[in-house]
């Protein structure tokens, strides 16, 4: 890599098949490094991505992986969180372990990377932070207890963040998905035409339109959803 | 007591010297018998009042103790959550640790108090749940991520439970204090004008509308203010 | 009458055959005098209930019969805004004569009947203005443009007024009924069990709850809706 | 021109000196043929941009006018509902006459717009409706009774048109304006500096990014605020 130039840095925390594996392909296409942060280790084999397996939840883990990050990349410019962990079940059935777990591994995570990322990217002056809802972050549906508890966290806690880091020109916004995402797992759970589900390959244009949004107008949310959904 | 003629019992979890205080008076004064649980131990010595000190993110502690309520004295009418823990800190300054505090605290609490009162509710086909919320449940404020974040998942946890049991009878209603309450801890933090504060046992009223509302017109979600509150 | 303890006067605007007539009933048997100004002539031959006719939507006519009651009887204490004027249809069914009733019958009613009772509330330091809204207030379903453009509009308004007027004392709610009213003519049009329907009868008591609400405890918005009503 | 690969027709209502002109000149650029509509005859003079006088708030004008665009260019791609009508009184000083002409000319005129357009865009399969909202869209703040009424009606509108249209291709978003746009008139009415306002040219990037999305992932409605708005 020419040292000089350094290509600008995002990193994408939660990329499994869906969503963040297209944003990582769309990121590195457009000219980002990309380094994907997952619980699992999965492969992309795409120049320019690099992936690490960790438990963001885990707040000192997260730290240190970050400094290294920055140690080895840069500080980020774009960081992405699209953690999912859905539990779909009667109230009474579901256990507090599933309850906990829905918060830590899509609200504490949350809490960790931005906290992580927020010295550098307000030294620096500039950043963009999106942050993936569903449904559930603006509607508590039955059966979404612990989902929908989560993703409401999720929101407040970066409708706060975005509202303390604006004026230090950092861009937090919050992306709902209104659908159901086309990937090999919603294709098994699901039975639904394509033509009702959302292509993770067009949601991901939607949030490189906010990364590449001016200052004067920035979104802060916005809802996403395919032709076929009721709403 | 006459052993035939029970009165019902209300459950308020989360009562120090304020709302949680007007709460049991009133609810005491108008024919319940009932039952505080609080983090710490208060005294208000009042017919009709029992204290228990509980912690109430201990998921198996909450059931000992409800199953234990039940048999002293039945099922519940009412169970009123009102644990607050609040923090204003830029984000930066807000520990891992108070931000999960505040999670357990309001959050986790508020799930199992409802897992361990909606099995006898469900079966006596009828009961209310009354949920304390604040403005942070609707805006999350620069400076209030841990308490806006948990506020949020309070509220969307209430959403999903009240969609999910309404139609077994039990009404259950979330109540946005978008004002100061007037207490002697609020006092002390705030300098304002009495006139510019909520007063506990006029906010108690509204909580108390909201157990005799009728089946066929329930509230499900209220906002409560001060005559002087912008909003 | 008593020349000297006057009964507190409540005018209700939109009274037909379902929740006006039930509002009217409760507060004349609450220690109302109450005046019903409707579109057509309806009778309830219940005591302490004055009916009028008149066209909401017409600027002069309601300041003259306004002023024609403040007259005859006093300032109102309380007044309540529930015309009501559906069309559901396909939007390019739906014609500009159409949508442009729905706003004068629900919209320019009230800034009218707000115009009108606004300057006498104001100089006695008090007064309760209560707004009928629906779900169409929050949510522009299919084939709702002209309702759901309307009773949104009437939200805004009332919204608007409620903060400027509450630090004069006046205390300006809206009420989301989120529900089919059991009336004559809605039994016609749906086919629904009674235990699907709000009874008018117990929402006239939410409403009346609002009335008696103190001033530190005031609530703006709340919903209505029944047992069964899937939200 | 080659007449057979005739360029795309955008048609801007509304349009004077701010973001009306910013979204002609960059639809213009980038390949549409551009109409615009206004009370007031404005001149841009820059290629594929035509200017037309019209009421929009007369249904007939507008459909006459439509019919005649139609047929000397196409159905339109895109049509964005632009006019602005601010009026900031107090409720008492807000007559009549201006309630109604904020509600004609920001709610009435998208009514007839909409009715206009929308056979042609649905016979084609497809199209964009893009409508211009304000802070005031979503809170009737103290003062704001006309606009904020009209614009709360205005985004009803919206929701229901955009709910019935989506299955059938067309793709309708609410744009919610949260800050003061940088247009000479603002400048003299405020005196904010330039960072604390909307550029128009870049709140029309916005505009062309909703055109943009796929079917896949449209956002029905989105904020933009400048860096140093408070929200």
């Amino acid at each position: 890599m020419n040292p000089i130039i350094k290509k600008p840095l995002a990193i994408i925390v939660g990329a499994g098949e869906g969503l963040g594996k297209s944003l990582a392909i769309l990121l590195a296409s457009s000219g980002y490094q990309v380094v994907v942060l997952n619980r699992s280790m999965v492969a992309y084999d795409v120049e320019n991505i690099s992936m690490m397996q960790i438990d963001a939840s885990n707040a000192q883990a997260v730290e240190n992986k970050i400094l290294e990050i920055i140690d080895n990349y840069s500080v980020p410019h774009v960081l992405i969180h699209n953690p999912a962990q859905l539990f779909i079940k009667p109230f009474l059935e579901t256990t507090v372990e599933e309850f906990e777990l829905a918060w830590r591994s899509m609200v504490l995570s949350a809490f960790n990377v931005f906290q992580a990322v927020l010295p550098g990217m307000t030294k620096q002056g500039k950043g963009t932070i999106l942050v993936t809802g569903a449904t559930g972050s603006l509607r508590g549906g039955s059966h979404f207890s612990a989902f929908a508890s989560a993703k409401f966290g999720l929101r407040g806690l970066t409708q706060s963040v975005a509202r303390e880091y604006q004026k230090q020109g950092i861009h937090i916004a919050h992306i709902i998905l209104d659908g159901i995402l086309d990937t090999p797992s919603s294709r098994k759970l699901h039975s639904l035409k394509p033509s009702d589900m959302m292509f993770t390959d067009e949601v991901a244009e939607a949030y490189l339109q906010l990364i590449q949004q001016k200052p004067s107008a920035w979104t802060h949310e916005l809802d996403l959803r395919p032709t076929n959904e009721t709403f």
